[in-house]
């Protein structure tokens, strides 16, 4: 999605500190954490967010999930929250579908 | 699972405040509520947490958060977060998987 902050960083054309990637999703540091671990888990394909789900991407939030917990696994993270911010009023900034981990161990 | 908490209220042996149910979850207002609207989605099969998942659960998540939209949307809230609290360094205190709904919105 041209313009889309999200679809350019997994794109390569911004630059972000990317911590893992496949051909699924990227994961990367979010620019403002608000814990000592806070990444990002995006999915390659474009979905504005949870409300936008449809038919052929509604196994997209299961699959952050997932990505997430293999994510954490393999950096020894015992604990750490999952977040979804839906909407505007949900406190959702970048119209792109994320998946946010916190955690307050540092990786 | 006898003497899991979440368990005892998706069978009724428990009292709680369920605002909606069907075949495969329960959701109920939480008993602590962080924000004007708290639910806890929780599935009615037991599955300890995210970080137990296995290949017979790991649909679970995303089945969680399908429910949680269409409950959002039945009741018109137009923004909310979704979290999940991962182990007891993330916050985890009932050892069946659940999902917080909160929104600023109440209903």
């Amino acid at each position: 999605m041209p313009d889309c902050l999200f679809c350019m960083i997994a794109s390569k054309q911004l630059p972000s500190s990317i911590v893992f990637e496949d051909e699924a999703v990227v994961i990367f540091n979010d620019i403002h954490p608000k814990a000592p671990t806070h990444v990002l888990i995006v999915p390659k394909t474009h979905v504005e967010s949870i409300l936008a789900l449809d038919e052929a991407t509604k196994d997209l939030p299961g699959l952050l999930i997932l990505k997430a917990k293999q994510f954490a696994k393999e950096k020894g993270l015992r604990g750490y929250q999952l977040r979804f911010h839906v909407g505007r009023e949900g406190g959702q900034i970048i119209d792109h579908l994320h998946l946010h981990l916190m955690s307050e161990q540092t990786i």
